[in-house]
């Protein structure tokens, strides 16, 4: 069986990290199915999505490490494209990527103890996000 | 349901970035399935798979950044292996991966409007590249 | 049909390269499942599992390419948190992702001849990890 859903989510843009594992948990309790593998899918190309362990100085380091390969205040060929100052944004989610897939078992993600799955929003602006969660299994 | 498909692609090597959602959207909307996940995977070594705005300006800039990470004028441990040069190529694809998945509804992929899925073909040399396309769903 | 195993595998840390080629191999033909897609997932927030060709002096590379991005000996924050000193450990972890997904047909993963899928274990100290395997298909 297929289940999908779309979860919505404020951001402020500037590598915002948020903490979206409650969606995603709850997203499969309900779902009906027992075992099978969750997609989690950003439709847009600013924005990631990957695990860490969530806690607000982990986040800053991110941060600074992403600087390092695209930093926010390069001058980016992209500009003269749209005239706005992204570029950093779209190279931040294609290097992380906008997917991410993890297995659950018995209803329960098969998450790590200090593991969160988190949505990085790379924009430069606020952003109303539409995330899908996809589950397909049994 | 579970369908396969190959794609073949002439690529010309050096960070090639090619938008394949063309391929992608056709192979879901023949599948027959409805509803379900798609994953994209290319069999290889020295390519990648994600998505970006598929512009020739950001595509300069994804180039650039991927500089800074993975130089392609460096001397490589690699080298000393096959006596080759693209070490590079390798590292790029290790990071950004070579498997993508994207859920789709009612025959369609859930891709953003300005979001496209991308293959990069970072070797050193024109490659004929056969990419795989799975749907799993219903 | 969905089956999940677990795996076990004893690490060094520190950038520990590890190819987990043959435990996936293996698992796909036991399973019972002809065609579908693997899913490799790392339930911790210090790991990171994609592709490469597995040779020493790429892993070498690697480990390279990683420090620009990530230095191991950098102070990080999050060492502020937990007095700990795996900062690069989990930036490294978030940018490959914890989770890879591959198809695969005739009981056969469809990687290419020179192509091993990894567990990179990023963590500061050795570790007893459990990754998770789980094949969805028919």
């Amino acid at each position: 069986m297929v289940i999908t859903k779309t979860v919505r989510i404020q951001t402020r843009g500037h590598t915002d990290v948020r903490d979206i594992t409650p969606d995603c948990r709850k997203f499969v309790r309900v779902s009906g199915l027992k075992n099978g593998v969750l997609t989690v899918f950003n439709p847009g190309s600013t924005g990631g999505i990957s695990t860490m362990e969530y806690e607000p100085n982990l986040i800053e380091d991110l941060k600074e490490a992403l600087e390092v390969f695209a930093p926010s205040d390069k001058a980016y060929e992209h500009g003269k494209t749209w005239n706005d100052d992204n570029g950093s944004s779209h190279i931040r989610s294609t290097m992380m990527g906008p997917s991410f897939s993890v297995p659950f078992v018995d209803e329960e993600l098969t998450l790590g103890a200090w593991q969160q799955i988190i949505f990085c929003d790379f924009d430069t602006r606020p952003r109303q996000r539409e995330l899908i969660l996809q589950a397909v299994g049994e």
